[in-house]
């Protein structure tokens, strides 16, 4: 294996891939000018080792001599390797429309969800392609905002979904039910529903548990509730999640992964469960969710 | 049903139960008076109803005259009515040998296991020899204290295993590890592991999460930690869950429900993981899990 | 005292005020018609009693008729009824420009602020006019907002400054220092400065402490941090407090008593300390500030 | 200043000092051979430079043929040396009876009253001798329990008092008054009563706010409280702070700056408030509070 690079350079040598994986998608942060040359970078060495390879549309924008196809969410491809962050993957994960299997490479500080960093992007990818790795399941949860009238959209998301006010507005009240059993009535900045990947990243802030990424639940954790003895709540991701807005005339947004939003009015109903989609992430090293929870939280050891 | 008292006074009349349980366990909480007349009471209008009636020790020490049997953890019966509180049916919990239904009677403050009050027991009771009752599943955590030099001491719990240090003692480090991978080292009064049914426990004040009961899952939440960025941490409860205590020459205790303790000596070692065990709690009412959190917690609605 | 009115509703006879309040302004909260009619009829109970009475605009507006001048914030009055909810005394706090004192009366539920409920209108008023009443002085931060160019806002503010992301903002950065002694930068949803009187509002649901009115602090408390050992942190309300915003490209606001709202721009500097103003409340009952407090958050006693 | 050792070693030269200390205090933390050996070097070190030494009991015994007095808490120094961490500090001012000038060293890891490492004791002794240092005033806390029958223990502590239950007992009931005022009733682990300067010990791992040292104010934390509306609360410390144990038959205990200990029965009160007493830090170098709140808790910059 003297040909594979162990450092943040691209080989120079071509090797057959023994993988399984023929066609790859490559995803670059957008506005990252450093995604965006690795990911030609990476295109290039992709093909140069029999690989199809398709870009998204902002890759090929930038460098328009690539061979490679356009990325569509809808592409047949049987990899998908992203270049960003935590937040390129999400926006990732969101779009895709079956389960394809994702490479999470961090270009900046090491992410829960993209563990590979810039330096490991090429010996990580030798491994794949040699069907030296583990597909990592996680559900994503499905959400559908009800505006009345039979309006009603729609995401899969992979963190978590939010409603909270807007910073000018006063304290919101929403009602909560799970599989129509009243859970109450709150009064708080918001309420964050996060799947189990998703806890490590702002239910943890607002004080919510964190969950090992496996776990068939959800986790309704409150924003700087009112009522004091409102806690983090767990229940089982087959649940149907209700909310509605009981508050009139202050802004009230819902939020997905932290990157798309949208309006909610008054005695709107925000509908939450189990999605049908899941996403399964490319793990390469031995490395334990524990390991990774322990070095980013400075926890002993 | 003219004959079904509404109110907490014995029927006088003597029906024939159309249930399936024959034999019935009848458990009073210790040195409450209240609950040892009540089970004296119970008793013989059970006996009215042809039904045979074994009664744990206090109470047929305290009236003697009573046509029943003594009830032992392996009695043969298909029905345990406890008279008390939860603390009384967490140690009939942990003491029965196989999983008998277990129906909570409450003689104070509506509790998250006794949901039934003093005033619905005959009403509770005839709904259930009626079969007009549901079972609910809860599982225990089988909990495991090796000493070193092959002594182990082994209990099942329904609520929760706490190791916290002594009043005066210092801080204690811990080493927790799930399923052989590192957690981390901490430095705090204890940690708390949590089955769902004990979330609205001890959990619950030391700043842990509320799950639904039936989640397969374990909660470890830590006492006061001196590592600030630690947080509760739900895994599967088919996981095995191990802590080492660290910290030689202070006091350290094993909890057990908050009922049996045992002391913990330094490298000592705790294992935790889902028992065989479990209890099945007689419910004869429409509430639901969500209807109890928002009553005891006062959440509006 | 048998000419006081006990009840709601508004006194037949005529009394000569023993007092030392001569004029006096009423101030009715906006858009409600019961604090409307409440100050028209008040505005006549106190002019039968011999006093000048001066009344905000809304209520002159919607009573006409009434012989009152109008309420200006530098009106010469001697005490200010507020007829509303802590909301309507905030804003009249935040708008006075010397320290008259204000008797809040609260049309709702009680609050911290309007302790006084509507059935206790009128006895409290002839408390106070009879001088039996103690006046407890409540101080107020000042809060400046520099934008660069030399452009800066100023507020007094009774409860809390706010600096807060929009909803559908990612996290913010912010640079915290006091007295030119660097805290810290963190990321995080917002900031809270409290004073002790609204360590009781906003701090509150977002894990600040409870202080009592009279402390001569502030209260820094985050919202949602991303830094999980950032911890609420109380300083010397004679301190400069300090905050820049780092973030650049998102929505940020800066709220005052969460009522006015200013945008926040990037490197802009928010100066927080101590102002020269402060509030009179008006008391007239017994009750201590835990009084309040039990009765509010339901501790036990 | 050629002579000044700047790593942890002794001087070798004698120089004579410049500053108005002229009778030194060593204590070394008992039980750390470290700690014996650098109060032996340090006790030479003085001498040498004509100052008159006193050494603390285990020190003297340790190294008997040193030339220095037996250190009492009444001895007549101007200044005493700790040597060790911030528990050997604590406990030498719990003991002082008049407020000397205390120097901490750390021998470990910096501490926030130990702020000064084992390389810099030297170079830091000379500044202090040649009167570049500032004091910093902390005030204790006079800690009272009365046990009834007129018996009464007093103690005066820098960090706080502490009331909890044993590891074996079950939750406990509290009575809380500040100023005869009723608090409320609580149910909980037990509370904590912190100085500001306790307030990043035991109060922080309990979730209570961080204070500047200077503040007039004592800080009463819950430890898991039951009451989950129950928070921290901030109260000038002139106020009179008294806790009664409502609760019987289980072990309670007083823990004073987590060092003594007393037991506490039932109906017993402890009393606390502002102590005559205070401690006076010598601090050299010009690291204010946040410095080292920021790198002891990782906050960024």
């Amino acid at each position: 294996m003297a040909e594979e690079p162990t450092r943040a350079t691209a080989p120079q040598s071509i090797a057959q891939p023994e993988g399984t994986f023929r066609r790859v998608g490559v995803v670059a942060k957008t506005a990252s000018r450093e995604a965006l040359r690795t990911a030609a970078e990476l295109a290039e060495w992709l093909v140069r080792r029999g690989l199809e390879v398709s870009l998204d549309e902002s890759t090929l924008r930038a460098r328009g001599d690539l061979t490679a196809a356009p990325l569509r969410s809808d592409s047949d491809v049987d990899l998908v390797v992203v270049l960003g962050g935590d937040g390129t993957l999400l926006s990732v994960a969101r779009s895709l429309e079956r389960p394809v299997p994702i490479l999470g490479v961090n270009l900046g500080t090491l992410g829960f969800l993209t563990e590979v960093g810039r330096g490991e992007l090429y010996p990580s990818l030798v491994r794949v392609l040699a069907g030296r790795y583990r597909l990592e399941q996680r559900s994503l949860l499905r959400v559908a905002l009800h505006r009345g009238g039979g309006q009603t959209q729609e995401w899969h998301v992979l963190n978590d979904a939010v409603i909270a006010k807007s910073a000018l507005a006063r304290i919101i009240s929403l009602t909560l039910t799970v599989d129509d059993h009243l859970v109450g009535h709150f009064r708080a900045d918001g309420l964050i529903i996060s799947t189990p990947t998703g806890s490590t990243a702002y239910n943890l802030s607002a004080g919510g548990p964190i969950l090992t990424p496996d776990l068939p639940v959800a986790v309704v954790t409150p924003i700087c509730p009112h009522t004091l003895s409102l806690r983090p709540l767990v229940v089982p991701d087959t649940s149907s999640i209700e909310i509605v807005l009981e508050t009139d005339r202050e802004e009230v947004y819902l939020t997905l992964d932290g990157q798309e939003g949208s309006s909610v009015g008054f005695r709107n109903r925000i509908q939450i469960g189990r999605s049908d989609l899941s996403v399964q992430l490319v793990k390469t090293s031995g490395r334990s969710f524990f390991d990774g929870l322990r070095s980013k939280l400075r926890w002993g050891g």
